[in-house]
């Protein structure tokens, strides 16, 4: 591994790793801007602007993007989250300059022509009909707006119908020209590339960028709260969660050990309890994910009518049990399965891409793997139930989606 | 690259790739049974000992399955396809023995409790469940059986609830003690191993399976049709297909271009004409699969109520117009995109032994990546042409689940 990071003079930071005996490389820019920016009545801008970015420059079509990157076989994508928005490639090799001007030119020289903006709409309202069509996506979103009512980060990342129909390409360039500045951005390349040149593509290509200031979020509120919606489906769909912690906190490596050891996998207490032993679901897993000031930890599982009713109560003794018959070995095991996934995770271009990008944007530095396991191997009985009992005090936030009568948490 | 094989007394066939300097390691046994060898009584029997495959041996409880693996960090997982079921793991260099002595002992040693086999009735229960919630999940169901009638290609992986409801611990040791010869397994490793151990660890723990007559598939009959579930949903789901070739057929690799020009990425005509000029969809794509003695193409899309009348229509000038409009630079791009995604795969230590797994248990031996390229080149443009309007003059399959009147293709 040799991770090396510099800063333009525009304050853009890239960071690179070069991980040798490899053909490909992964290369993108992450940018800190999300639906965690968005004023309700922009709600979805952040996600609208990053399809635009495919629709075409002042020098190339949207045909001409999509030919010229998969012409050499390469692959061009990007998503939207609460928090960030990335627009990344993989390619060969000899590819990698061509990828990194492609993803120059969408995001500085974009047009948002209105006729391209106006299809566009009409794809991104496809997506959330096929969102809303799908349970295990949906309740999501359900989940979010439920613990973080009228706050940016309860909004969905899609944006609503009405907005998606509203946004015009004035919307868009004023979003781009004040969101999108140079401090925000990190260029992150991974695999088959060499330190020096990326930056030196950086400087060709990402110079002209502005620095400049720009608005920061809203502090979170976490609530919490119930929702359910009536839906013919076999199955109710649930998630159960608990505001948690915010990247860089003390909790957040318990919190983690936490989650795997109650849904991180087979061996897990959820799935030997709800599934393992009692045939309840077919799938159940927690999860914590962290923002910049909050965090959230949750349960899924999906069950039958029949079944509901013997599900909550059986989580609900999951996590009362924790604290008195949590055993030693099992907090080993957890560790040891977030160890092997950070070392696992170091072999994909792509996720290693990710990682890298994600720290300088949180930690503002590439954190050594050794680092964090660390950090887990720190991670004590008393941290561990300390963190739990914490998290469960919370007030809960429940969602479903399903047949029958509304099932309420408490 | 070092890849080497090896082949046991009892007919079992060793497959490694030796990847170096990766920490991790994928191994796993690939077996040529699936839906395919099942009759009607009897499907989804192989996914259903799939799953009991976990669920505890003569010498390990369930729990402990999940614990051993999960102690070091490592993966256990399976899946079972139309024509094999596969048992993989993937876990840190010091811990390849453990890994392959698990599946050795899950795959010989099951015992079937009855009690664990009605709880993983009900687990299977909510995973049909699931599936059937999700319906860019379940029209794939529809599409094979309307595509295959009354044939095993057409029956779902999982079976149906009645069967799931009444299969046995005598059904499954039975089918087991029939399908699960040596003969039809492949034992496949990558990443940070070495062949000579993985061989005498296989004769240490997979020498005792035996080798013995199993019965095979029923030649397959294409037929195609036309199926409609109306469903209250954002979208109108639906897949459009014809039979195209087996692995190993001549046209294999001209309609693995066709499919990738057509709706294979961003740069496709579908995703072209349908999202990008006419923001009709969010998804849009086409794919092929091949089978033992058989394939399918087909086309998946999602779009809206009021914008099906326009896209079925779109479709089929794409479709019609295709000879007449092909360009030589398509056909290239398609070309870069299958050349690079193979090289890339080489990258990853799971989806390189799936692949020789795979390429054992069709073609008897591993295919180098270099004919593989060589296949992609030769393919030309009458070829394509060729295999386009061969494989549309079959009789069409449509499916689609939706809000709204029927919708029939033809």
């Amino acid at each position: 591994m040799a991770v090396k990071t510099t800063t333009l003079d525009n304050g853009l930071r890239i960071i690179t790793d070069d991980i040798p005996g490899i053909l490909s490389a992964t290369v993108g820019l992450w940018v800190e801007v999300g639906a965690r920016y968005e004023s309700p009545e922009v709600n979805g801008i952040s996600h609208f602007l990053e399809h635009m970015a495919f629709k075409g420059t002042t020098t190339r079509t949207a045909k001409q993007i999509a030919e010229e990157i998969e012409s050499v076989g390469g692959h061009l994508n990007a998503y939207t989250s609460k928090e960030n928005t990335a627009y990344h490639a993989r390619v060969l090799e000899h590819d990698v300059p061509l990828a990194l001007e492609i993803i120059a030119d969408i995001i500085q020289n974009s047009t948002f022509d209105p006729s391209e903006v106006n299809r566009e709409r009409h794809v991104i309202l496809q997506e959330i009909g096929q969102t809303q069509d799908t349970p295990d996506d949906i309740i999501f979103d359900y989940f979010q707006e439920t613990a973080f009512p009228n706050h940016s980060l309860g909004r969905p990342i899609l944006g609503s119908p009405d907005n998606v129909r509203r946004i015009q390409q004035d919307d868009l360039k004023t979003y781009m020209s004040q969101e999108y500045s140079s401090s925000r951005m990190i260029f992150a390349a991974t695999g088959a590339i060499n330190h020096e040149k990326i930056v030196e593509l950086c400087q060709k290509h990402f110079s002209q960028l502005s620095n400049h200031e720009t608005k920061t979020y809203d502090k979170s509120s976490y609530r919490g709260g119930h929702f359910y919606e009536n839906r013919k489906l076999e199955q109710i769909h649930l998630v159960l969660g608990f505001e948690s912690c915010p990247y860089g906190h003390p909790d957040y490596y318990p919190l983690s050990v936490f989650s795997s050891l109650l849904g991180g996998g087979m061996s897990s207490r959820l799935f030997q309890e709800v599934r393992e032993k009692r045939g309840l679901v077919y799938s159940v897993y927690s999860f914590n994910t962290a923002f910049r000031d909050s965090g959230i930890f949750g349960i899924y599982a999906g069950t039958g009518e029949a079944q509901v009713g013997e599900l909550l109560p059986t989580i609900r003794n999951v996590l009362a049990d924790f604290p008195q018959t949590l055993e030693d070995k099992e907090i080993a095991r957890s560790k040891a399965q977030l160890k092997a996934a950070i070392l696992m995770s170091l072999e994909s271009t792509s996720s290693r891409c990710e990682q890298l990008a994600q720290q300088m944007m949180i930690y503002k530095r590439p954190i050594p793997p050794q680092e964090i396991i660390e950090k887990v191997n720190a991670v004590t009985r008393e941290n561990l139930i300390g963190v739990a009992q914490k998290l469960l005090a919370n007030n809960p936030t429940f969602v479903a989606i399903g047949p029958g009568k509304e099932i309420r948490w408490s």
